[in-house]
């Protein structure tokens, strides 16, 4: 069985484990301090206006604008200064014709002013006369109640991933507990008898684990909650165990490791035991990163990605990544910068797998005001490739290669 | 003095603020599992060989390449199998001429091996012997001691930022605890009269405090460790106390606040008042944002950003985001992408002011396979102008505006 791979495209095996798992993702409530990043999980309205009230946006005189048409240098008009609006309260004061108040950028506009004449526009005369050189036109420096934001508008839609100036806003209206999807539970175990704990001391034969370190960092720059689950031997009680202790507490299973066909034999035979017919794909049109299985048992999704270190990131950003992603509730559409690719010139000839989509790693390289990118040669089990890597060129399936001088689109791995 | 501003260019800005500083940062160690994003503070050299053996990269037979040179499917050559590898053992076996031993991906390379063959290549036709039908050449499918990495060769430079793949080389390399530079320490203040926590509810005049919400989530963006201090009225002996008692402690001390000119004098006045001569500048080429303040008194760099939410983001994005960066120990040099930027397209004119760096907020959406940016016009104290934003676009100091459909770059905002 393991022998035979039905190859199936990136976004049919996305789809198959979407569609298996049939996720109702839970909601909970954070703090505002805490909603970086997380995704909202309700429509937020606003249950205020903002501001609260209508303030100037300079420093100067509340007036009404007509007041002020026609003044100059030359040609100055004069006001009568009633008072002044005091920071942080209330403004008492209503202006008639030819009257104006002293405000400060921030202030409540007093009753009747239609308008702020800037500081710099006049003259004080004494306490309670000023020159006008300049007019100033309705509504002219002046923030109106609700312009920011009016009571029952929309501020943030359901799917959107909160960003820093998302935040000031949610404070502005007084909103600072957030309703968000809660993040994807992920536990990462490593498989295999060479493998041991990277604080060990190797003994011929051994290997320090690498793969749960990596993959368990790009699960937490996805956002998720990551459980490093350590190493689990190639031995059919213990792999059952450690899986029957995640399963259906955990959204996400990933397997990093068995390099061998024989992990991967006990893997799928293992998974086969828990629940007969749980195994929906394994082989993905994808190099590196062929040998990857999908699982869904109990609502969890359980994926065994390929040993090699390279390999296995391959298929983390191209198939983990965008899984976990829609399993955050972050709606696509409202990203449109999602994936970040940057244009580059290709520095040699590539030749690549037609029968898959297959992936690149380059050094992106600014030569003037051009990117170029050239493509780093070495075996997918050496973890330094992507080290040395800042990209990731896709030669997409069906395509025998890419020639020198083209342009390109370069993932950022960044 | 606060009505006149001489303007001072981002840059010389920045640089004013750092050979102020004169910073000397400092390290610690973090475990690897800490270390996403950290700033390596000395350049890591492997200890050991990665792999520390010659490994096998397939499933098959470990051989001597010359035995199987002329193997063909119609002319198979034989070999001995004279056992087999086990996983994470060290191999005892030695081979001789015409001799093989089973091994398995990731197993260990016995003596006198040049060669892994493929299994699919092989035909088993006893326990003891193996049919070949496909010649292997010499290196063919083997990782050698130290290719991935060698004893005493650089894996990651000095002021690199630590990605998901590099935690998996060193954990690879065996080491766990990683020397870094100390985050940034931040503290955020929000000054005013009129403003109040965004828990309570505001009277008529106040507002809830929006900047220091955004500000400090800005900050943590940027790895920086972020105190949020609260609200500061404008009072000088308040401030006075507030900043004293972070001064020399914190790296940075941001006053987000303070729309109005009080505001900015009682600021001014204070820093004076607690080192005359502190202040280095006062007013940036920028807009918005031009009324910001740099200060350094005891190691701290203090800046006091403009109160408008909206002028406070453009100076924290183009101003303090570089200085972070620079605070981090983060080697620019070693990011080619640190400002993602991305092309589109202008959907109408737009004019600027010639004598500022004009910074304008767009929103960009993908139409067909191009990028269109539309600006958003709305006054600088609105924080949804940049809530509807995912970009911002810069109009260069001398330039008096940009055209309908010129190909711009998009500061991303996400």
């Amino acid at each position: 069985m393991s022998n035979f791979f039905e190859l199936i495209k990136i976004d049919d095996f996305i789809n198959l484990a979407l569609k298996h798992l049939n996720q109702k993702i839970s909601e909970e409530s954070v703090h505002i301090t805490e909603s970086l990043d997380r995704i909202i999980a309700k429509d937020i309205y606003s249950d205020v206006d903002l501001p609260g009230f209508s303030r100037s946006v300079m420093d100067g005189y509340a007036v009404i604008a007509k007041d002020t048409y026609g003044a100059s240098a030359n040609l100055p008009i004069f006001l009568e200064c009633v008072g002044e609006i005091k920071m942080g309260e209330k403004a008492n004061q209503s202006i008639s014709l030819g009257q104006c108040v002293k405000i400060a950028t921030g202030g409540m506009l007093p009753k009747n002013a239609n308008a702020v004449l800037m500081v710099e526009d006049t003259e004080k005369l004494s306490n309670n006369e000023i020159e006008v050189s300049q007019a100033v036109a309705e509504k002219e420096n002046i923030v109106f109640k609700g312009e920011d934001l009016e009571k029952g508008e929309l501020l943030l839609k359901k799917g959107y991933s909160v960003r820093p100036q998302d935040i000031g806003a949610l404070a502005g209206i007084g909103m600072t507990e957030i309703p968000v999807y809660k993040k994807v539970k992920v536990a990462v175990f490593s498989t295999g008898d060479e493998l041991i704990d990277p604080e060990r001391e190797p003994a011929l034969g051994e290997i320090r684990d690498i793969n749960s370190y990596s993959i368990s960092a790009f699960a937490k720059k996805s956002q998720a909650l990551v459980d490093m689950c350590g190493i689990v031997k190639d031995d059919k009680e213990a792999l059952l165990k450690a899986l029957q202790s995640k399963i259906g507490s955990y959204d996400v299973i990933l397997l990093s490791g068995g390099s061998s066909v024989g992990t991967r034999d006990l893997t799928i035979d293992v998974l086969e035991t828990l629940e007969k017919g749980s195994i929906l794909a394994h082989g993905i049109a994808i190099k590196p990163g062929k040998p990857t299985i999908l699982s869904v048992i109990q609502k969890s999704l359980i994926i065994g990605l390929p040993g090699h270190p390279a390999s296995s990131i391959v298929v983390f950003r191209n198939v983990i990544q965008p899984l976990l992603r829609a399993l955050s509730g972050k709606k696509a559409d409202l990203d449109y910068f999602q994936n970040k690719t940057i244009k580059a010139k290709l520095s040699r000839n590539i030749v690549s797998d037609k029968g898959r989509d297959e992936y690149f790693r380059v050094y992106v390289k600014k030569e003037g005001k051009e990117f170029i990118a050239n493509p780093i040669l070495g075996k997918s089990s050496l973890i330094t490739t992507l080290v040395k890597a800042n990209g990731l060129l896709k030669c997409p399936l069906g395509l025998e290669g890419m020639s020198k001088n083209d342009s390109v689109d370069i993932e950022v791995l960044s």
